[in-house]
């Protein structure tokens, strides 16, 4: 990607590794919401520093094989504390910590460094080794990056949904009490999706793995409504039917026993759908933000009802402690019988159709894109 | 139940309610470890003034229907706050509280109240209005008690195990936090079960509504091991194959890659398998126990190496806040389609066979065991 | 107060108390925020059904002694467990809840009631027993009121302080963690407080009783600002001085080693704090909102910058759980050598001069005034 | 230290760092309880792989300027995120970790490190450059090692408590929870402190500086209760006056409101105090056990009585995440004014002295004793 709506394919040399680093050799590649937000040109990453350098090899959520490893980086991209080995299936993470800026040094799992770069969209592909994003081949893989092996049981498919997983697990876990004030997130809470994409459907998986009991999604397209139902989501509730937020409001306190939800999740990207959300929720109840990433000019939000009456709690989430993707692997591991996570992937593209697959993932038919390598044709 | 080991079937007379009680027809009361206690004799409710009272009504695991319903109870025993209403299918809950002791004013769902009494044992059917207990075909509901709708979806044979999965959900619940000092219980912690009967079978249900990645149980019998593996259990190890303590730490330190457990779970109900318990546990780990309610003249521990140098946690938990039992019926509800929790029911008697039920429960080939009062018959 | 702006006198016939009820002897009665905004006609409760009803007796932060008490009322008012007696130096609740709805059954302290009502502004002084606000001799104590012991070692001015201080204590409680994810209070945090009114020192006493390292407080009152100065704020921010707010986040910055502070505490009642305060957060910070209890018609917010990727933290907080009120009276006599809650008292008036009273609390020149009533005078 | 019981002088050539090492120039070095434990032959640090290796220059509770500083260290060491300098007055930490292993990359802090060393008993000085221990002229930083700015505002006598200081903040946050439970420690708890020597002292420090209400102290010597009630103890037991461990139960239950304490922290180092202390509990109440470091042959419990009747929680604390050293600091910069840290060092002696101060902080009229260089002398 050379510009917003601007793709084109180019090659480069295979890069030599030093002790520190690795090289992978990719096994796809999916397509996130900010992938999309940096093709239309509205990207807003938000965290200091982090500002799109074009061209760039876009793809952030990546899956592939360890192809050489440099003997310190076996170590030092070892997120389990077992050393890597080439060969090794592996997520990749999505972020490159500095390891030693107050953040690193001070915040569980390294989630907001301050000279925090990230593949796919921060770090230019213009300069060597230049193979710095997943819609490729191959990947170059700096210090500082975590690899974490995939379970045997899980499919490519499965293993592609990692990092989005993880932004949800890592969500969650801010939200993650004991019900005894019945506020954050406890087992047996109703949870609304704002928004059924892929972020959205990932959320539902997780909410049920954590023993939500009443899982509601809202959207606008039926093809993904109707997916989510058939993979995991109670209740759906379609802007077709619904189309004022009073009503969509009015539905959910219908649906959760006249009281209001206690999670709301937003996870549509869009920002003016605060108010909504907070609407939602029963009294002290919480609100999960993870999809916002679009520049916005501001929303309105009604301080002493919407926040102090409420005795709402809002949590924004943006990345995810490294750990949350060790994490998420199992969980799918262990739920795969009976949460079918690999139909969440509905398209997949060789990577010279990329254009074609960022088209296809904003489309109303479909969830979640995924961009796979053809090696060796 | 006259005094330990002693049973027999009596008659009492169905008796009028007032505006602040009410009159339940059962539909089924199971068998708790507890009841098993009380008729060797060994029974330890620890609680303080908490002591069997014979003749007793056994039963505190209670499913019912409301027949006759006070007018101020309609209000007092709904849990969630709807009233309840006559025709209602409900779990009853174990325990009476006062409401006004430090522990009921201070203490979230009352659970430790000091006027604390229960259905089954420490209350005597030996004065009117007698029918104190689950093992009969109606109950009378007496004030502090809390009354739980059941929601239509669940068979009397997965609501019956209610309050056993409450008393799992409130120990997870002081157990659950976010993985961020992997200390208490986190969504895909490796979890261990000592004593794979009902209490260990509930633990096992629950931790996987919770996202455990990988259960295992350990029995010494096979039955038991058989039904767990079939219904949610991972991992098993029999007391056949691992005869000593020190082979079956190997083998939770194998399955758990080399680290040990994240969360050990006592449901064995003896209480020298402390030692054991500590042992499997990775450092940091957690011990949740609560089978041990038999006397025991104590156990041996080592402070310094099972506790402080391996910055062990341990979790007493005996009974568990009121709000647990609607949680966990909602939680049943969610995942009735990929847990079969009725199987964990393998026997039923009639009210007149409660004896040789209790028997059955003790015996190798045998989960929960129910009785169901045969009404009209 | 018999409309916003319209104060007078008026004598009430000495009620009959009943077995559930009790009457109070007023020590003292302090102003509170949501008085001055009842007075000026901005009131914004928040809660379901929460409505002025005027004429009212104001003034819900009370201190008496109990002049008379029904038998049922002496354990169902008793907060800690043990029953009270005629003669006790009391704080009495200002909420009176119904103990049935959901909250009360689900939450914790019972601080959402849904059927709530308080004291000195919901509940009207029209119908008899008339004495339903502390800006008086006497009040009737409703069932549904808890009251707390005062200990001996404090002083009335001390006392009077309560409910503003359980505010403050409830609301840290919900934000309050171990310093894992630096998420929520953990102590030896950097705290800003937005307003140094009374509810702002109140927070400042607290934060400092709870180990935070470095307090700031903001305010546009010199005399404010001064005082809390003196009696536990570590940096003062005049608005004089700073006079945009982006000065003002400036040195929040600057204060804060570079990062922004970890809790802000909004306390000045105006909803269009928020993005001021949101900005001096550090990455990953919380934001309590304690003040805003007016009407507003909206403010904005940036949801991906300010919110999403600040990984921000947003607490509503209105009212508390009861538990609060006796703790808090605990930790200020326990710290009452080294932190001089009295002084934050400047003024008092008698019942008489309420509004002259009502005037001076909000002028520039004062802290917490108080209603002192001259009995037998 | 040669061997347990021996010890003499020896003078070491001054070593050379590279970029990742460090040379400090002792300011003091306190006694801890391990070093008395590793004197008298019976310490036990419990971790993995962590044994005395004599000889050794024992000390790890140390203080320092920095001398010589690498590159590369100036970053790795500085806990804040800050770069170090040379001339910065620094804490330098306990443990020296390798980053790699599981516990390194998944438990925030790093506090359990599975190849972890510690400066003064673990790592021998017979290898050069030998200065591996605090009760010397000057010590050689190692990398993996951290060391944290002291506040100019606190003497020398006031940050060399900081390591000790920091054990009891690790452990407190394992506790820290929200009353809703009354589970953990939370504000306004009743605290009991068994053995008032140094990490006593220090816990009583920091439950007074996180809103303990009360704080009782229980020692056998006179000396050190009267100074830790001089200090911040509100009530004392002495052993004298209280023989019995049910003399010291019951007077614990008189002074905590016939309830038993919110929680107890065990600092005496003997492990067979474990039963005293579980009966001290209320019901639901936290056992923190920080001083067991003994070899120990195992002491008794009643598992049903004891723990899951008392609903107990028992929390071994061995070690602290390293960010406690900072926050320490920081508060006892704010505490300074009303808490008298200083005072609980009542000894010095030089470094030619150790034997000496050893055996002065193993006699009844010490608390703290700290070893101090005389450079240039």
């Amino acid at each position: 990607m050379t510009a917003p709506g601007q793709m084109r394919t180019e090659y480069f040399p295979i890069p030599k590794i030093d002790e520190n680093s690795a090289l992978v050799r990719m096994a796809g590649s999916a397509i996130c919401g900010t992938d999309k937000h940096m093709y239309s040109g509205q990207l807003n990453l938000g965290l200091p520093g982090a500002v799109v350098s074009f061209p760039v090899i876009p793809g952030h959520e990546n899956l592939g094989i360890i192809e050489e490893l440099g003997a310190k980086a076996s170590e030092q991209m070892a997120a389990e504390g077992v050393p890597l080995q080439t060969g090794d299936r592996v997520v990749i993470s999505a972020d490159i910590v500095c390891g030693h800026c107050y953040y690193c040094r001070n915040i569980y799992g390294y989630p907001w460094c301050l000279n925090h770069r990230s593949y796919g969209d921060v770090i230019t592909c213009k300069n060597p080794p230049h193979l710095f994003g997943g819609w490729a081949e191959r990947m170059y893989i700096l210090p500082g990056t975590f690899m974490f092996r995939v379970p045997e049981v899980l499919t490519d498919e499965e293993a592609v949904l990692t990092e989005q997983m993880a932004v949800a697990y890592g969500a969650f876990c801010r939200a993650l009490q004991a019900p005894n004030m019945k506020e954050g997130y406890a087992p047996a809470d109703s949870v609304v999706i704002q928004g059924a994409g892929p972020l959205g459907l990932c959320n539902a998986f997780l909410a049920r793995m954590l023993g939500a009991s009443k899982i509601i999604a809202i959207d606008k397209f039926e093809y993904r409504l109707k997916l989510a139902r058939e993979l995991c989501v109670d209740e759906i509730i379609s802007l077709k039917d619904f189309q004022e937020p009073a009503q969509r409001m009015k539905r959910v306190v219908e649906l959760t026993d006249d009281l209001g939800a206690d999670l709301v999740v937003e996870c549509t990207g869009a920002p003016n759908i605060l108010s909504e959300g907070l609407d939602m929720l029963r009294l002290g109840g919480t609100y999960l933000i993870e999809g916002a990433f679009v520049e916005d000019a501001g929303t309105q939000v009604s301080v002493s009802r919407q926040i102090v009456a409420k005795n709402a709690r809002i949590i924004g989430a943006a990345g995810m402690p490294f750990q949350a993707y060790s994490r998420v692997l199992k969980m799918m591991a262990s739920f795969k019988d009976s949460i079918h996570f690999a139909n969440a992937v509905t398209h997949r593209f060789g990577v010279d159709d990329a254009e074609q697959a960022l088209q296809k993932s904003m489309a109303e038919d479909s969830m979640k894109v995924v961009i796979t390598p053809k090696l060796g044709e």
